[in-house]
């Protein structure tokens, strides 16, 4: 008999083809009534950001789930703390790293070229051309500039092989010892304050977990160039966002553009508790940067065969270590 | 006897003690009112925009002139009909590829990640998340996309080698039968019409002369896919500015992304005669890109080098064929 596994109602037909020849696939709307009784059969989860109708009650229920696959590269939405041990649970680890990495690089530009400073003086009226006349600060050049990446996954390895490729030398702080052409390596509290310091542009590609929560304070923002530019592709909540607001006013030349944002009351929000939008040194985009991936299919393939990995006995991918997260 | 040069009041002491052991070189402060007896002696010029005490009448009472070397990689603000055939003209030939190439990528990113449209809207308050759910078309992902690049200078070199960096597909349109790795090249009327309706990022990196004026008009607009982003780097007025203005009204889903503006009265403004600043598909600097490359010493470096090649007899690099001015 084939396992069962209850899927997300979006998913392709071309998903469900692909998963039926190893299991049973379910979707909810499939099961209307019969949910609460399929639902302790059910040994594999495909999510985006999780069900609704799945609430603690529920995942008690679920006596032979083993296997949770996510379809976002970050898992910090999933309720790691109600799952059973017995359950292994993976990222979408790699789905996203073109895509993000690209936007990550429309950041660097956007804050480094000013771009969208210049774009608002123009349209509110400022047409006068002597005006822009530079100070060397304005327009950051990147050639010979140092860029710090925090998280060497696959976005960051992305955008370390762009930068490369635009003459910064690059530094990376990683978790494990590994070698990576072109990227110095830093390792630890030691390697993240030394990254800290010597950086021009400054990445955050780490998933957000209990040991990352916050990472960026006052001290750590201390540590920064005061011309630096902080990009963050991540999550919000890596950064403290009162420490951020004062940091952005009292070091006019220093710079921070974001796709993401903070999370209130468990959900992420564009409305954040300190006026950024009025500062000429924030950019900020709506957390698109994701989405731009998921339009394209490639992160449903890629956790669908992951989930195809697992349902033939292979070794999954971007299994999610849960100490870090609970 | 060393030969007479004329130089830009600003340029650095260093140049100057460079330029002292080929020839004599001159101020106009340091000159005063001896200015008119010693310009029949002058043989070079060294130029950012041209001197404005150099009228017609002084041009033409410059009887030694033979070599006027420009800082801008940009002659088309020279007054090349009044300079006569004897007159060597250089251009600052690849001294802003990089500066220039990293702004470029600036705006294609800013353009095909939507970034200034996405922080004009949550700065005017649509801070609800779920308005952003995407439409495939608003996040162009630039992997696997065609990159056109109409001007195969320095500037489109850098730009096209970070383009096969991103995994694009590179076409160029170039003047002269040459191999560039990893670009298809493509030449004449035939080539840009290919170039326009094939690509999906178009970049004009090329001189504006009397050829290429205007070289972008209702009928190459017409030719470029629906959604396709096109970057100006080089000069306004390649484009027909009222063609633009209503090919962008009427496509919606075509870019335009410029750092540089139409001329009125011979000078670059940045009042054009359209109103391209309240679309949404328009994205506009204010003529930084050069500008950011000259703050760091490189252009004057190159151009003074260029300079020196000349004055000792050795032969100049970018010498303007001026039968593309005239």
């Amino acid at each position: 008999m084939k396992p069962k596994i209850l899927v997300p109602e979006g998913l392709s037909d071309e998903s469900v083809v692909r998963l039926s020849k190893y299991a049973e696939v379910l979707k909810e709307s499939q099961l209307g009534s019969r949910l609460d009784v399929i639902l302790p059969e059910i040994e594999c989860l495909l999510v985006f950001s999780w069900p609704r109708f799945l609430g603690s009650e529920q995942i008690r229920r679920m006596k032979s789930l083993k296997f949770v696959q996510g379809m976002m590269v970050g898992v910090n939405h999933l309720p790691l703390e109600q799952l059973p041990r017995r359950v292994v649970v993976c990222s979408n680890s790699g789905a996203y790293s073109t895509e993000v990495g690209e936007f990550a690089w429309g950041l660097i530009l956007a804050a480094a070229k000013k771009i969208v400073w210049f774009h608002g003086s123009i349209s509110s009226g400022n047409t006068d051309l002597g005006v822009y006349r530079l100070s060397p600060n304005d327009v950051v050049i990147l050639k010979g500039k140092t860029l710090g990446i925090i998280g060497l996954g696959g976005i960051g390895r992305y955008v370390a092989r762009l930068g490369i490729g635009a003459g910064m030398r690059i530094c990376a702080l990683a978790r494990r010892r590994r070698r990576e052409r072109g990227v110095v390596l830093l390792y630890g509290e030691a390697g993240l304050r030394k990254l800290l310091s010597r950086s021009n542009v400054i990445l955050l590609s780490v998933p957000l977990t209990k040991l990352t929560k916050g990472m960026i304070g006052k001290e750590e923002l201390a540590l920064m160039k005061r011309d630096a530019i902080l990009v963050n592709i991540a999550r919000g909540d890596l950064i403290e966002q009162e420490a951020l607001y004062n940091h952005l006013v009292a070091n006019p030349l220093f710079r921070y553009a974001t796709d993401v944002w903070w999370y209130e009351g468990g959900a992420e929000t564009l409305r954040a508790r300190f006026p950024f939008l009025s500062l000429h040194n924030f950019v900020g985009t709506p957390h698109v940067s994701g989405p731009s991936a998921v339009v394209t299919g490639g992160p449903e393939r890629l956790a669908v065969r992951n989930l195809i990995r697992y349902l033939s006995g292979r070794r999954p991918i971007g299994v999610v270590n849960r100490s870090e997260y609970v």
